[in-house]
Formats: structure tokens, C-alpha cells, sequence
């Protein structure tokens, strides 16, 4: 150990403390001020979201800027494995939400002759609001684990949706982790560490990085735009929808498993925006697709984003302002017998397409109540009759059980193991 | 046209001045608040970076936390279609870096009937920072354009290094296109325009994004760190080194090619990092092929990152500290007599590998003034004999003459073509 190791401080809590914008001339100055990582919960109250709760984080907490997702099998048939890898996961999560290493001193006080016990890229930056949210797919209750009873029923295997063209590296998995977080290299560094921490147990099936979150989960944020550049999620259920959050959102006991009271149904679809060719469209033609303005997000019909949406209004030739085929009216409560969803997801480019385009699109997540109810009908109704499937492509998908959130003292998936 | 349309207001512009931070309670609420987008230098200056100038921008700017990298290929053999497509680039590149849509009005008041000017996702957010640099490949210079004679003799065919594993659908290109900005966002936007505004002229041949800088190019930075975690590029020539941009970064008319005077030549190299068989290294193992402190930064043998690097420090036992594999000391100006060069990349997590790990690494970016005298012989040093090789593969190569910038009444490359 260098004699410079021996004063290091937990720089990440200073700069946490000192805000992310701030641009330290040398990291070097930091030097010598100690700061006690173990107390501290001033500190940890600096941009961070509370781990514990009901509900997991993540889902009603307003949507952070970046993405990181990942969808792992399970390499182990061995139950007490995954179990322990859970209550491993629930610690390193806990303490890298609130902003510190994965454990005390991990990434460089672990002892020179041990692998770091924190990857540390991650080091120097703040909590940045970091969530971590897990959730179990339909094939880890296939019996290799004892859970097949335990499979809730509206935990179903997606079905295959008109002009789906999945990618099977692109779907499915045993478990998945969300990390969400104002900053992407802390949402990296957490799905990366929780990697580390399951060599032998798990590995990573695929993940998706996201950014400029395409739904606003709270009425705090703006609503963000999609690559098509219209605003999205403008009617998503939101934080302050208790109501809808109760009846849509949150399972319960009496949904059929008890364990999943307090959790939620996540679905994950990775859908390819052909934005070149929506690009060629007219803004007219986009509009009538979207059937909302792209500058206002109004509704066609309507003056103002948040107007409520009237599928009658008539326009010209008696023809309805908002078309038969167009997306918002499909997607609609109005349309569905009242059904929503929670949508949380993220814009993504992951490079080209090897055909001079860029492989762009909108990685879409969903909460909801019973996928069967709720995400199955619209997106039946949407792909069979939405204008806009003429410019995407779902190309991967994805199911999860999202547990409830932990106690002080329990870890993720406690109920499931009990 | 719908009514909501005619009130409505530059959003970016308004959202640039409210700050990037600022939520607003409903888009809605903008409505009504005129401002002039025609006018208003003083809201180009928020979070902007000036377009013109000796230098493009982009290269000894502060590096900003977000890439969007794009090269392109030119599809058609007309040079006038090619250098009308730099004119209308550079006006666009103009626009965007102040904040403003691709042509005035552009998403939303291009009438109904014509594909909107701008394509949307950027409407609501500031400039952000946003710099466009480009760069020309040597294919550029083949005879197709009648530019042979005006080829640097600086812009080599990078060779094979050892090790290489280059895939070539993830290098070369006529053109490059680096956008960097605050928000991951407004950098897609701005490649994604370029591109379409492109059609029919040139086409995308691959992209990157990246996100986390790699290197910090200006002392008011501090060092940021790689997926290795540790932090990188402490020795960068950084902007407030004049005396190493004149003589390592800046292209002169002596150089070879009047044209290029106060460009540069732009090596971009995608590094996949083997980052699970690097976590499983010890703390001493990964300091010893870094040789730096992971905590710190701190040269081995020295106690704070910005202390000078001294490669004959002995040890226990009469080994050298920083040994003779470490990365530190091959890369180091004091190995290579005197070189330097002006990194600029980013991390990058390119989804999963297909056979259970993270797709991660760095894509590496450097300026310098001759790569035939800076990078090749450091490259050359590094995959030879650099301990760290052996947990990272050079997965992608470009090389670009990146011409100088652009006068108020100029376009980018109006010296290659005039």
C-alpha cells in the first residue's frame, strides 16, 4: 500500500457532498480531509433515492435521466446459491444507492493480494440517484429452484404479437436488473458489480443501455421525447396517481400469490424505430400516425399537452381528428376499458445497422398489475392495427415478476424464498 | 396547423434559459411566453460552445459526458453534391451548437405537408454544451472526389498492431462525425440530422456511443476513470497546454498540406475491456499493469496522481516499481521521447456479448498532430509489451484528418475544396 492510500478519503462521499457539477482542480486536494464513511447519513441523504419501502424503487420514482438493464440466466440448480446471491445483492444495492463502494473500502482497501471488492469506476461520482430494481423472469419458476409453485399467474409467457421479429439474445432471462440513475456510469457500475457479484451463480443474458427517459413518471418532469421526436407517456400513470398506482400498478395478495403483494409485473420490449423512413414522413402524416401535435404534444382536437383526450372529435369530411389507426387512440384507457399502464423507458442508439442506418429505437418498460389485463390488450390492439408499426420493430421481449421492496433487515426476494 | 401551434414558443430556447435542472409542471405552462427565436445572443450563450473559430471545436473543449460518434461513407461520386453537403452541414452544425432546431422552426413549422426541418427529440433541451467535429478518412482522398493530390501525408492506413481484432464493420469511413454534449440526447439529435440531412450523399457506416469521458481535457476537469477503474489520462495534453497543442496537435501549412493548418488527425479506436477477468485480478496485480495507485491515481513509487511519473523508482528488491510492462511507463512521453497526444474518449457498454458478459470498454479517441510520430509508435510499444493487453482487444480503427475550423462565412473543408 503507497503512503497516498494511507490518507485516502471516500471521495465519492466528498463529492457527492460537493455536488456532481463541481470541477475540482486535482483530485489531488482532496487529499487529506477525512470523512468517516460509516456514519454519515447527511451524506447519504445527497442525491439519493430511499432503498427500502414497500414498493422497490425504481418504478414510481421519477425517472431518472439513464439506463442500464440487464437480463441474466441462472448457471446453478443449486437454490441456497441464489438465495444467498440474493441477500448479496440486496447489501451491495443498498449501499451503492446510498452512494458508497460495494462494500467498505472496496475498491482499493481490500488488501493488495485480494481482487477489489468494488470495480471502482465509480468512485469519484455521487449516488446520482441511483435505483436498483429486480425482478424474476417466468422460466426461473420452471423447477430448477423448487418455485414452481410459487409462479404467479399473471406472471404468463409473452405471446408472440403480429409482425414481433424477436431476437431470442435480445429476450427473456431468469432475472433482470433495472438500474436507473442521473449519471450513466454509476447505472453501469451497479448492474457491473452486481455481475461480479454473481460469478458462478448467474451471467448476463443481454442488456440495454438507455438514455433521455421516454416517459415522465412524476408531474414534476417535462415529459422527454422519443426518436421520433414527439413527447411520450403524456397520460402515463404517475407518482401522484395513487389511485391508479392501487388499482393498476401494485399486485396483492389476492392476486394469487402473497409474496408479490406490493409488487408489480414488468415488461420489457426492445422496439427498433426506423426513424430514416419516419424521417421522409410529412409532419402532417406523423401527426396523424401519433395522433398528438409534435410541437405541444396536444391530442388532434385539442389545444394543450395535458388536454384530455376526445376520440370523437370530428374534422373536416366528418372524418375523426384523431384517425381509427393512430397510436395514442389505440394505446388509450378510452379505447382499452379503462386500462393503463406505468411506461418507463428509455431512448436508445446501440450503433448501426450494418446497412447505413442507425440501430435506434425506444427500449420500452412497463409496470403493471396483470400483464394479462392490461399490457396484452393494448399491445395486441397496437400491433394489429397501429399506423406507427409501419416504422418499428419489436425485437426483443421480456417478462418479470417484480418483488416487492425489502425491509430494513430483508433482501430481495425474502417473501419468494420464505 | 392546430391552435396550440400558433402560441407556440421556442421551448428549447426557454428551457436553455430555466437551466437543464429545472422541471416544469406541465410544458403546458410555456405556452403563452413569447420569445423570439430570431433574436437572443444572449440566450446562445447558455450552455453553448462557440462553433467557429482557428480550431473546431470539440477538441481542446472541456470534455463533455457524453459521445455520439458516427462514420460515414459517400455514396455518390459527385464532389459538388459532397462539398454542397459540407456547406449544409456546417449551417445546420451552426445551429444546433447554439441551441436552435436544424433550420429555423424546423420540427413543427416546416407546413403540414413537407417532412419537418428537425426532426424533434432535442426541442426541449438546451444546447447542452453540444460541439460537432469533422473528420475525413483516407478513403476520402481515393480519386473519387479529385482530392488525391490534397491527401496529408500524415493520414496514413493505420497498419495492424499486434493483437489487433479489428471487425470492419466497426472501422474506417470517409467521414467522421464526433458530437459530444452534457446530454446523451442532444448529441444522438445532432448525428442523426447531420445524417439525414446526408440522404442520397452519404450513409452511415458505423456509430458509437459513449458516455463517462475518459479523459478530462482541461485542468478545470477532474480525472475521470475508465471500466477498469482507474482513473485515465492524468498526463493528457490538456487545454491550458499551448506550448503541446502548437507543437503535438495543431497540423501547420508546413506539415504538408496547406489545407490543413490548424486541424488535426483524429485516431478513434474501439477497445473492447475484458472487464470480468479484470475484476477478478488482485488490487496489486491491477496496479502493477496500470503503474498508478487505483485510489488516487498517484504514479507507484509517488503519492499524489498529478506527481511526476519517475519509471526508475526502485523496489524491494531492486525491480523497478512501475515495471517495465505497466501501461504507465510505455505510454508515458518520457518512453517515447516526448510524444504526446490529446485523448478524448469515452466508456462504452455495447449491450452483452452473447456469451454471458457486458459488451464494455473504451472507445478511444486522440488528437495529435502527425500520428506516423505519435500514435503509431505508441500503439506500436503498447501492443507489443503492454501487460494490460492481455484484458483488452482492438475491436474497431479509424483514422481521420480533422480539417481546421471554420470562419464565420466558411464551411467545414471549404480549404479541401477550394
Amino acid at each position: 500500500m503507497t503512503s497516498a492510500e494511507g490518507t485516502r478519503v471516500s471521495r465519492r462521499k466528498l463529492f457527492g457532498l460537493a455536488g456532481a457539477g463541481v470541477a475540482l482542480a486535482g483530485a489531488g486536494a482532496a487529499a487529506g480531509i477525512g470523512i468517516d464513511k460509516a456514519t454519515g447519513s447527511a451524506e447519504a441523504a445527497v442525491n439519493t433515492v430511499e432503498f427500502e419501502g414497500e414498493h422497490q424503487a425504481g418504478i414510481v420514482t421519477p425517472a431518472q435521466a439513464n439506463l442500464h438493464f440487464a437480463a441474466l440466466d441462472v448457471t446453478t440448480k443449486d437454490r441456497e446459491k441464489l438465495r444467498q446471491l440474493l441477500k448479496t445483492w440486496t447489501d451491495a444495492a443498498r449501499r451503492m444507492t446510498a452512494g458508497q463502494e460495494v462494500v467498505p473500502n472496496g475498491a482499493v482497501g481490500s488488501g493488495d493480494y485480494a481482487p477489489p471488492g468494488d470495480t471502482g469506476e465509480a468512485l469519484d461520482l455521487p449516488a446520482s440517484h441511483l435505483t436498483l430494481t429486480i425482478g424474476f423472469g417466468p422460466s426461473l419458476f420452471d423447477g430448477r429452484f423448487g418455485l414452481a409453485g410459487k409462479r404467479p399467474p399473471q406472471l404468463i409467457d409473452l405471446p408472440l404479437f403480429p409482425k414481433d421479429k424477436l431476437d431470442p439474445a435480445r429476450g427473456g432471462g431468469d432475472l433482470c436488473i433495472q438500474a436507473c440513475a442521473d449519471d450513466p456510469q454509476v447505472a453501469v457500475h451497479a448492474v457491473r458489480n452486481l455481475v461480479r457479484l454473481g460469478f458462478g451463480v448467474t451471467e448476463v443474458r443481454w442488456s440495454q443501455l438507455g438514455f433521455g427517459r421516454s416517459s415522465s413518471t412524476s408531474r414534476a418532469q417535462q415529459t422527454p421525447r422519443n426518436l421520433f421526436g414527439f413527447k411520450d407517456g403524456t397520460n402515463n400513470i404517475k407518482s401522484e396517481d395513487t389511485d391508479f398506482l392501487r388499482d393498476q400498478v401494485w399486485a396483492t395478495a389476492a392476486d394469487g400469490q402473497a409474496w408479490m403483494a406490493g409488487g408489480s409485473y414488468l415488461v420489457a420490449r426492445r422496439i427498433r424505430m426506423h426513424i430514416e423512413t419516419w424521417d421522409r414522413e410529412t409532419l402532417d402524416g406523423q401527426q396523424r400516425i401519433v395522433g398528438r401535435t409534435k410541437g405541444t404534444g396536444a391530442p388532434l382536437g385539442q389545444t394543450a399537452e395535458f388536454d384530455e383526450l376526445d376520440l370523437d372529435v370530428g374534422g373536416a369530411g366528418g372524418e375523426k381528428v384523431i384517425a381509427e389507426d393512430a397510436h395514442v387512440r389505440l394505446a388509450s384507457h378510452q379505447a382499452l376499458n379503462g386500462v393503463r399502464i406505468l411506461r418507463r423507458g428509455y431512448n436508445f442508439v446501440d450503433g448501426s445497422d450494418g446497412v447505413g442506418h442507425l440501430e435506434a429505437g425506444l427500449f420500452f418498460l412497463a409496470f403493471n398489475r396483470d400483464t394479462r389485463k392490461q399490457y396484452v390488450p393494448m399491445q395486441q390492439a397496437l400491433s394489429a392495427k397501429d399506423a406507427m408499426m409501419e416504422y418499428v420493430q419489436h425485437t426483443g421481449s421480456a417478462h418479470f415478476a417484480v418483488p416487492p421492496g425489502v425491509s430494513k433487515t430483508g433482501y430481495w426476494g425474502d417473501g419468494l424464498f420464505a
